[in-house]
């Protein structure tokens, strides 16, 4: 078996996109030994009343972020350098990542499927919601596929392992790695160990889980976090309650949200100081007819 | 059994000092596990020639330091107020300490055994290193344990535990634990969790195990590495010979060197751009008659 | 003029409690070399459009904070030991503190005025609610000011400064800085430099400026802010109105209030998933009655 | 004058390789200040004997970093992705990047220079030694400019900025910026600002100036440093002779070196438990012949 099939025969790995994987290698801790760093903080003077689940909630709620840090979560990752650029951003967490400097580069890129190929977004500039018809995306694909195999054939010509008629003189024994990966293309898989404690971990959830981050990191995140789920499942439960389905209101929205209560609302978004976007989303975030059902749990 | 009790027959728990603790209560890794992320990083371009060991002293030589990152060590310590405010300045490690605002403080007091009692040094000002004579040595530590349980009792008056007489009136019910803590000596002793990677701990040992680190503290950070060294022996290891008792030398040690070793030494601060006191720092480092025994093993 | 003198003369100092103060000794950047590093992310693709001060509300309101961090504030403080405890543990802050082990620690320790005094909250674990009479109030001080100036009077003797009568031997010449300092209580001031890049400061202040944060810490974090606030405005702005005046609402919250706003509200904790605490601090958050002129800005 | 001429034009900025540049536009603190933060410590119980020279090189030498921390130096950079996925790992410093999911990417692309073009090293399985004649280095340079330029030309067309004959349909409008940029190589080049305190930056500059980092990174940190020491002269100069020019001596190395100096010296690296790499190191070291020009200021 090759080492991928291995991976993915070892059930702590999960499958992602064309060549990626999620793997939860190793976790600290437990929702019961946040509990008891926790509580360290009480001492004799106070009677330990709270059960473990009240005890979570209560720290998420309050923000009483340190206890959340002493549990960790070790990943081994395999993903697109352009989502590694993303995940590298969050500084919290330990990393060691294979070097192109030391070796030699996969021939596995990302292409994405068909049905996340999208135009650009003209509302939001950091994203994707226009329509693209099939013959297109045949033709981006098509043409993804094709760009990035180019790319890794001219980092296997300047590695000298491929030397193409005519191009290098046959004295020619390859540039030295660092140099000839230049030419390859973000869309290159990567591989990583990923460790974090849970508190930034939740931090880095909630940014890369929401709806605005790039859709394959979010699916990235999101496997990230069901196998984390498993570990933790209180903490996590207290995570989305008090984070992943929060909302924070701005001093604005509060003031408009109490005009609403009480019956005296202005339908104006200068009278609340708000830009006409937030006054929009404010508007839209408590219209009647809103699907709140990713809220309710139970019913 | 008191809680004091229980954690001393628990086999992870060191006692030190009067009243202090060490518990090394939970780890994640292992020497075998920061090797298998180091080697994330040669992929199949390189052969896997190096075994545990070697690869871990490459490391710690090379300054490769994040493999060592994706280990923990996690603390459970007893420990004075005045040593806690020097191990909280490590900022890379997660913390949970016991509060004085929720909870009424400990009524127990570090105090220093006879043999550690000296004079300020004259060299060093952050030090202590002149003789004291028994009887002051009695004195001294009468005047500490009265000092401290005068502050405690006042403590306990603020509190309201104990009205003494005429101090406080009848009604009286206690002041709030933040403010009545006020006058709580930094003997006093606090409790936290701690954990930290194991790069940053050794970084932290490197410091706080060395001779100019307080002795308290130095007490503390060498059971912390007695017990994490059963855990990463090999690390350990590397750690040793190539932080802890290694030495850095300065450029003009280096150029006073080279002059040593090819018989053209010139015995003159000065020459080498050196101030007096690295001048005669580097000359006790290389006189033949040191004892050079702490640095060899077995022969 | 001694240094205390001196320091309350500079415009950039503001005196605080009895013996502290608060100054803003040196800032990096401006509102407008924040949005500067923003705009590095939008590049010639995009049309500069937004004004400065809509962009920070935009990167406040989103969470893009890294455009914050370019900006920094340095400050030199004077605060009793037990503020300078809770000020170190946000670790993304610079810190260079007042050294115990070089130096004569000073005479001064912070004694609260009688209005602070307060008895311990029943409610509020780590909190002060109660009333206390007049005549305690003045017994406390007296007890607090007596009990500083005792173990201050120790650590003298113990330094060799105040040879008690009969305590010390005649031969005696003091016991170094770093152990004498053991009997020194809490309330005693410390001074240090504090520096800390504007997105982090923002989150200290957040926490710190809670009512639910210690009275003393608060009043440092309000002193801080409002010097602050003269070198960053807009910044400032932002952050009253998307952060410190801005309101998290939970899962349930928001199931809650939107049945409140269709009429359908069910007045029972537990069909909403919520503690009493919560039910209890969510229904009058939106009580009519409430007085919400803090939000209101200029009507 | 396009952005890049006005830049070029501003004295703050040097151009480095063919289309980047480093500008250092903005420091915070100063030799003085860095000082002025480290004499906090000292208080009034130590007279301030230390000018500013000797207390920067104490500081360095003995390892207190945290007065360093009290400068900041906040750099622009153009440099390529390869060079920013490396210089991103030093999560210390604050950072702000061109986002290539709001902006379109440059078309510009790093070549190497002629002279830096080198075959794999065989004895550094990260670096490059090897000669390559220059019929090769011509061809490479060619391969890598069409390479790069074929990789641009597909990333217009998937944005829909040049939509070559029948490969996408008329309909067809353009790809989001997120994913059609994943075609693009690493030798593109991207900007930032980038923010570091002094200690932190040394930290980066001791490890991306050192002979074993990629040449590419190499130039931008020596080209940092040589702007930062025009404003940090004196910590500057302490930094060269304590770390940079500085050299570990591991355990095993000061036990040969006592024996060289003894004259006892046994030249098997098996004796002092040394690796053979290690060992050759040690001998070259201190060979009588080596250059040590470098090591010597002014004499």
């Amino acid at each position: 078996m090759t080492k991928q099939e291995l991976i993915l025969n070892d059930e702590r790995y999960v499958p992602l996109h064309d060549h990626g994987f999620v793997g939860l290698i190793d976790t600290m801790g437990s929702d019961e030994e946040i509990c008891e760093a926790a509580r360290v903080s009480y001492g004799t003077g106070t009677k330990s009343v709270s059960d473990d689940r009240n005890l979570l909630r209560y720290l998420m709620r309050h923000w009483h972020t340190s206890p959340f840090e002493m549990a960790e979560a070790k990943f081994h990752l395999k993903l697109p350098i352009f989502v590694m650029r993303q995940l590298v951003r969050h500084r919290t967490a330990n990393l060691n990542e294979y070097s192109a400097r030391y070796s030699v580069l996969s021939d596995e890129f990302y292409i994405p499927e068909p049905e996340l190929l999208a135009a650009q977004s003209q509302t939001n500039k950091q994203g994707r919601d226009g329509e693209i018809a099939e013959y297109d995306k045949q033709a981006i694909i098509t043409l993804m596929e094709d760009s990035c195999a180019g790319s890794y054939s001219d980092y296997r010509v300047l590695l000298g392992e491929e030397n193409e008629d005519g191009l290098m003189s046959p004295l020619y024994t390859g540039l030295s790695r660092e140099l000839a990966r230049i030419v390859v293309p973000v869309a290159n898989y990567t591989e990583c160990y990923w460790k974090c404690d849970l508190h930034n971990l939740f931090h880095f959830l909630r940014l890369r889980m929401d709806s605005h981050a790039q859709k394959e990191i979010r699916d990235f995140a999101t496997t990230m976090y069901e196998l984390v789920k498993s570990k933790f499942p209180m903490s996590c439960e207290a995570f989305e309650d008090y984070r992943f389905y929060a909302k924070t209101l701005s001093r604005m929205d509060l003031l408009a949200l109490t005009d609403m209560l009480a019956g005296t609302f202005v339908p104006d978004p200068v009278f609340y100081g708000m830009s006409k976007r937030e006054y929009s989303e404010f508007v839209d975030s408590f219209k009647p007819n809103e699907d709140h059902s990713r809220n309710r749990r139970e019913s």
